[in-house]
């Protein structure tokens, strides 16, 4: 994977700052909004941002290890979570509606014969990954074509004029392998990693606990912050799945391009860490957008230095926390278009 | 004042928690925005509620006491921003525009002859306070004529087909008051509720804190939570000012009519915290927006129970954190009204 992500040229900062400064309010007073326009500012190296065509992409793929009973839901709901995107009555399909999001599905992996179908992006890499509890989730190859396919739907849409993206999943199964992400690429104590998913009682809990310890200790890579790209790629093939390394694909395509990139909870932040890990400077493009209810998530922004805008105790995935935190992004840019200055509207300055 | 605004029937709880449930997502997943869906559906009594016509009403007035110097900005800032708010120009117009909400400009009391204008409701109760340092910043009569014109502007609100309505504010000198009300319908120390304002550095805001110590002093009211509505009207009499009297107001008459409300940060707290003292039941009404950086908004918070939506660092006025926030409450009806069921969408539920 050849990816070169450099920092945005920081030299604009005091003019940005000024511009934010100069608005008809007090100094500081729209608090994360100025940071968040001073942020995009940067990515697009312009006074004047622009988040055209803004877009969600929801990638989707099955799990070897749901099978063995690491989540609430059985296997099938992945494949009828797709049918429901595509009829337009989930979660992400309002949010992204009543926010002014488009919305693409990916079959990453999915476990299901979808056969064509309009609305649905066919990128299945294979129908579900391996069970890590016996076997590496992927190949490196089936890995690395996750990852390819990811960043060119990011290049296309960077190429159609979409100027932000943010991501989304559907997985049954898939908090435990970014359980198993979290922990190998932040450190964390596994333990501290892995939560209630959809809805586990306290026995499947448990049960979910003894799983992932077993797929560790099978596996038997580092848990380490600092294992750089080569670590981050063994993890993501060790793991899985495919929605998360085709993600963390598009992640990357989509910053080289210049995006900039809506991260919300816990499996989209799982992805984010690979691509972290992969090319650092990614995070200069990304907004943190949820505080996710599962314990992992509170590693990854630990490990990311990131506070995400909002905290509504969601624990949904398909990207909904990053759809209900976009429209804070489009007015922190539409305060630096459209507000007035102190001079232009006549108002006088602080005594 | 005769208001009289019951709390919502909860006889409709178990449906409507019911309905919540049985959308195509985990039990509870989408957390805060669960609670929300059913707030509104009790406010207006149906399984399928509607946000029609969200109205942002923002209120400008002057005070007396901003001349002596409790505020960074000067007085004339008040109809400055009110022509800004005219032209387009401020924050709020710039958010209500991004968020689909209409926007109308109330003159409560400034000090100006703004002439007849487009846009611009002319519901001027006097050229601004008296300096409560000195006196009480406005009579009885005064006092009454703001609410019930505030509560006139929501029942023709309200017979438009407004169902939510967010409130602002403009007023050099309105945290003050704020300030003074917080203490006095709290029972909070004075000192705990006086904040830096548009940006008092520490000498002004300990010159704010003297000033106001004596204010109160001079009124010598009681400061306690459970004085009622008597004690709320008197307090409201002795340190205003108009705005705040009016859309304390117009809060009373929008629940009273059933609208959902958007209460944002320390200003329109304090109308708020007014509201509650004399029809507590307004807070089932109530969504709480954002947490103000002013500290004595947490104090009107923890008095009234309640945890707002976001929390961003926003110390602007206008009623940007209700702006900002209400992206969240019609997402909430949305999922309400537009996602499938799993058994309408065909998916599996929990094993």
């Amino acid at each position: 994977m050849n990816f070169a992500i450099a920092s945005p040229d920081i030299a604009l900062t005091a003019e940005l700052q000024r511009k934010i400064d100069n608005k008809t309010k007090p100094l500081g007073a729209l608090g994360e909004l100025e940071r968040l326009a001073l942020k995009v500012g940067l990515v697009q190296q312009t006074l004047s941002p622009r988040l055209d065509q803004p877009q969600m992409i929801v990638f989707a793929g099955d799990h070897g290890a749901a099978r063995a009973g690491v989540s609430a839901f059985p296997q099938d709901v992945t494949w009828q979570m797709v049918e429901n995107f595509l009829a337009g009555g989930a979660a992400i399909n309002v949010f992204a509606r009543a926010n002014g999001l488009g919305l693409s599905v990916v079959d990453a992996g999915v476990a299901h014969d979808f056969g064509p179908r309009d609305g649905l992006i066919d990128a299945k890499v294979a129908p579900g990954t391996r069970n890590y509890l016996d076997e590496p989730a992927m190949t490196a190859a089936e890995r690395d074509s996750a990852l390819a396919r990811g960043a060119a739907l990011a290049r296309e849409l960077a190429a159609a004029g979409c100027k932000v993206v943010g991501f989304g999943e559907m997985g049954i199964g898939n908090t435990a392998a970014a359980s198993l992400l979290t922990h190998h690429l932040t450190g964390t104590p596994l333990a501290d990693c892995i939560g209630r998913g959809t809805g586990l009682d306290d026995p499947g809990l448990a049960r979910k606990r003894e799983l992932l310890a077993r797929a560790a200790a099978r596996a038997g890579l580092p848990a380490t912050a600092t294992g750089g790209g080569e670590h981050a790629l063994a993890v993501l093939a060790e793991f899985g799945g495919f929605e998360i390394a085709m993600m963390a694909g598009a992640m990357l395509g989509a910053a080289e391009a210049g995006l900039v990139l809506l991260v919300d909870g816990f499996i989209v932040g799982s992805a984010f860490l690979v691509a972290a890990r992969l090319q650092p400077a990614i995070v200069d493009y990304a907004v943190f957008c949820h505080r996710s209810a599962e314990p992992g998530h509170q590693a990854q922004l630990a490990a990311l230095g990131a506070t995400p805008l909002i905290d509504l105790g969601l624990r949904l995935g398909e990207g909904t926390g990053a759809a209900l935190a976009w429209p804070l992004l489009r007015a922190a840019v539409a305060f630096l278009d459209e507000m007035a200055s102190f001079e232009s509207a006549g108002v006088s300055e602080k005594a």
